[in-house]
């Protein structure tokens, strides 16, 4: 059996990722791709309890090579229970967010640094990266008016953190892509949602069948 | 200030560690020496709630690289907020187990690998290590008695491996101790539990104050 595709799905709170998945999904469907579905910190039921230390309690909760080595724990029981086993079975795995968000993050915004994460990607997960990464950026005033109008203004311990914090995040992200074009790919999805899923099925070329 | 001391005492379950901190610390009491008793995974609110996913659940519920991360992740939390404060501060801290226990359960006895527990402690906790770590030694049988009388034959998901597990984690520990002969001994715990005592502070030349 031909392996499956592995798709993440990255940028900043509500930068539209969970919309797109959604629509990306109903996409691949339609044309009769068999698509799992899935999100980090998370996907597994270990994961999804070391989400719950990660997303709770007050900023400092975890010091920032703590809240680096749980998000590679969790994203290990991720791949290999979930990620690897659905790829070997021959389906799509896509992803909301993965090890790009980590090196935005904790390597960039904490300031941990790339090659920290990296190492613990490899140590923790095999270095296993996605074959296409599509980052939806968005100016930060967008987001802010999106997240006011879906939150209320209610966000995680993560989310929560400081405008130049989450500036920090954006050119993470835009540096990743430059680093690596052949895997990433910015979006801009300062557009509208159906617009947003035409620009990411087009960046889908090469891995969508005939 | 003066920095205080860390100590670490390692060793199987059953070996004595429990019972031997106690002791240890009286003794330091007595001479006027102010002790921080800690454990691991543990210690700290943070360390003990990743104690929880690790030591309850079936034996597979994380893969071997997952359970080294939170170890990892733990230990981070604890030094952080925990040991080195109290050293600052010029306690001595003893601890129920650190870095050594992963090297021989996750590194050794699972075959993740010496250097890459090493690395995870690097990234997570600056590589600190303990000025004196005293291993508890004790053979598997003995061991066993005394578990039983204990516990009645209930262990956690670690406790609970295979007894071929057990005596790697016995054959890490003394190989540990060949390789860092200044900082790890080797104590024989199949001794009365005063005898044991002795042997410990025997083995802290050097770093009690005249
Ligand atoms: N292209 C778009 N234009 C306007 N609003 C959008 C667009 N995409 C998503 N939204 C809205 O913005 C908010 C955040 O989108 P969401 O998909 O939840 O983002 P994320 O998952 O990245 O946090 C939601 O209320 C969503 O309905
Ligand atoms: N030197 C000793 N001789 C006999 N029994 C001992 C000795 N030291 C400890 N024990 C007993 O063995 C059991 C295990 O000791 P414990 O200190 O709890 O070990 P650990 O903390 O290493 O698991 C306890 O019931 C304890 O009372
Ligand atoms: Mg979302
Ligand atoms: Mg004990």
């Amino acid at each position: 059996m031909r392996e499956g595709v592995f798709i993440s799905i990255e940028g900043g709170e509500g930068a539209g990722k969970s919309t797109q998945i959604s629509a990306l999904a109903a996409y691949l469907r339609a044309r009769g791709i068999d698509v799992v579905l899935t999100r980090e910190p998370g996907g597994t039921e270990g994961a999804e309890a070391i989400r719950n230390l990660l997303l709770g309690g007050a900023d400092d909760r975890w010091g920032k090579a703590g809240e680096a080595l749980l998000f590679a724990a969790a994203r290990s029981d991720h791949v290999e229970k979930l990620i690897k086993p659905a790829l070997a079975a021959g389906k799509w795995v896509i992803s909301d967010r993965y090890v790009d968000s980590s090196r935005a993050y904790q390597g960039a915004s904490l300031g941990l640094g790339d090659a920290d994460i990296m190492t613990l990607h490899a140590i923790g997960s095999g270095g296993l990266l996605p074959q296409r990464t599509l980052v939806l950026d968005l100016p930060p005033d967008v987001a802010a008016q999106r997240l006011q109008q879906r939150d209320a203004g209610v966000s995680d311990r993560i989310g929560g953190r400081s405008s130049e914090f989450h500036a920090k995040v954006r050119a993470a992200f835009l540096q990743i892509a430059e680093q690596e074009q052949e895997r990433v790919r910015i979006i801009n999805a300062d557009e509208t949602a159906e617009s947003v899923t035409q620009s990411l099925v087009a960046e889908l070329s090469g891995l969508l069948p005939e």
